[in-house]
């Protein structure tokens, strides 16, 4: 089933269609950049960017390109979500290189250990315990930071807003016991309230959540110790020898797109995309809401408003990702509960929870997520 | 030292500037595409490409862009130089992620001894050392093939035309014994006389040395078994969840300009990429065996004449680079008489030669090549 499809207007979905709701695919901005987007296309000629070389060969990240550099520092300015003053920006093929990049790097640079064991709190980002299939020889997963009865050898990471939950976190372990890696994917005023810059070490966001631009797979860091960023920097080196400069240039013309929304606004508040998107995560969230106050079977998470120093004014969480517990003592695995409606999900055991916990994407596109809506409310 | 600058004609560089000649940037080919590559420019807009899936999600390979895989198809089938027929394509960050993603793969699915030893025979390209900084626990670079001595715990990296030296190359251990990848990066017209089409189970090709777009960041492999196939998928997919979309796009719409040079001709043979390419290179090694001669000290390789079957005549080989074997007893160390005369190579020793070799890339920009080429002659 093809994307265009599904967020085509109108379009609906065959009762018997199998809707799958368990990747963070970010489907639903789609429409945002189709109608606002057209500064936002991007040409490169045949001659442009065919250098391995991004900047200058003996900058520490010699492939990053300068005007991706520019609009990241420029919309954490206009959103002041993140602390970026004396920082290194490396950028990854996602944040999924960038969290290999860190791990490789923390691990490598002090004389530690090996395996490093790496940990999170419960619930977890599921993607977090798959490192472990890559066996590096360097760092493993260790599972829950909260009941890690190890030494000082570990890595915390910390996801704020956390996926699954999109509950704001803070580390569990001592900070003199290890380091930290803070993965800030979900940091964005769609999501959640601004709760003014973050400041840590090392900070890693991507274009897929704070965009919708997964296919790009660009992501980056804000890296504060220049050690940690040099051995970064070889990793993605060794790893893929640089980062797409194509993607790198168009990520820059989209972020400069959503700045540019911000700082030259319209009379009219078109292509403002932070409030597009909260205004489309807020619909999904009253419908879930709703749909899940019929069905009678699981609870979400609730959230107090806060005031958000983004939009000025008290305003809710509406997570990417909706966290689902069951209530209903005949369901013991809420996996099978979905199967049976021909919904797909990701089961909560491999976010370190219960099979009573289920996550699904709230991202996807308009036919998938109708049409989930229409199946629940047609069982409650 | 900007790339532009470098390849601007008449530019000029300083004679105290370093000539760096270490790595195989590939910029001698932009001007081709400044001067033929107009139908080369790729368009992408704000809406497209956005998705995590380049095609069906539940395709062996779903971050495989369908376009970019029928024009790699297509341009095997123009040069044939690869049988592709039943193999699995899978695109990667260059061939430095797939190298990575096949030894992943190769010493993942069978049950073997780890770490898998991976040898490559002496001159060797040095990145294939480099695999141990990355500390996988599945493999590690154990050294030359010729000379290797262990048991069947083995994956033999054959590099034909062969980086650092541009000879053709067959496998040197027994095949029962063990696994081998192919790296093909080199096996294209300009390069080498094409000899028909490889057949071999992994073969992996790469943008920057096939049209010069290094910075594209993709490379792809032609693979024969499926479950090598899905486990280097699986690789990708840990690794960075795909490969960017837009350098995909971009790659195909490159190399759908060559093989329409090729199918459908303009009268005046402009736009063929492989003639012009040959003619450059063609050039620069006249230059360099000139220079070469009256310096007096060095050795280059020399080639047989061999039959193309894509250009139908008999031709030259004209390697990215150059391998250099001192023939003056006074020199002990190539790479100290390199830097007294201010121009960076690589050194022998990291292609598992001795100091009495070095490798000088020939793909760089028309300064830096004049340049060196002005030194060697007023040093000779």
């Amino acid at each position: 089933m093809q994307e265009k499809a599904l967020n085509s207007p109108g379009f609906e979905i065959d009762p018997d269609l199998v809707i799958t709701l368990t990747h963070g695919d970010p489907i639903m901005f789609e429409p945002f950049w189709k109608e606002e987007g057209h500064n936002a296309t991007v040409t490169i000629s045949g001659w442009e960017k065919m250098s391995y070389y991004a900047c200058d060969p003996d900058d520490i990240c010699w492939f990053l390109e300068p005007d991706f550099a520019n609009e990241v520092l420029r919309l954490h300015r206009i959103v002041n979500n993140a602390a970026t003053n004396g920082c290194h920006i490396i950028p990854g093929a996602g944040s999924t290189q960038l969290i290999h990049a860190t791990l490789h790097a923390l691990a490598s640079i002090e004389a530690r250990r090996h395996p490093v064991n790496v940990v999170s709190a419960a619930p977890y980002y599921s993607m977090y315990s798959d490192i472990n299939s890559l066996k590096s020889a360097l760092y493993h997963w260790a599972g829950d930071a909260a009941t890690f009865k190890g030494d000082d050898n570990f890595i915390e990471i910390v996801c704020s807003p956390n996926n699954p939950d999109g509950m704001i976190r803070h580390a569990v372990l001592s900070n003199n016991a290890g380091r930290r890696v803070h993965d800030m994917a979900y940091y964005w005023p769609h999501y959640t309230p601004m709760r003014g810059p973050a400041d840590h070490d090392i900070m890693l966001f991507t274009m897929s959540k704070a965009t919708g631009h997964a296919g790009t797979r660009i992501g980056w860091a804000l890296v504060k110790d220049t050690d940690v960023a040099r051995e970064m920097v070889n990793y993605i080196t060794l790893n893929t020898n640089g980062v797409s400069r194509d993607s790198q240039v168009r990520a820059a013309r989209i972020l400069k797109v959503i700045s540019d929304g911000y700082e030259f606004p319209n009379s009219n508040g078109a292509g403002q995309f932070f409030h597009i998107g909260r205004h489309l995560l807020a619909d999904r969230w009253r419908r879930l809401r709703q749909a899940m106050e019929v069905l009678g079977k699981f609870s979400l998470p609730r959230f107090s408003t806060e005031f958000c120093e983004f939009f000025k004014e008290h305003a809710q969480t509406y997570p990417g990702f909706a966290w689902l517990r069951s209530e209903d003592e005949s369901i013991n695995d809420c996996g099978d509960f979905f199967k049976s409606i021909n919904v797909q999900i990701r089961n909560g055991r491999l976010f370190g929870a219960g099979p009573n916990y289920v996550r699904i994407s709230l991202m996807g596109s308009d036919a998938y997520f109708d049409g989930f809506i229409k199946r629940i409310t047609s069982v409650g």
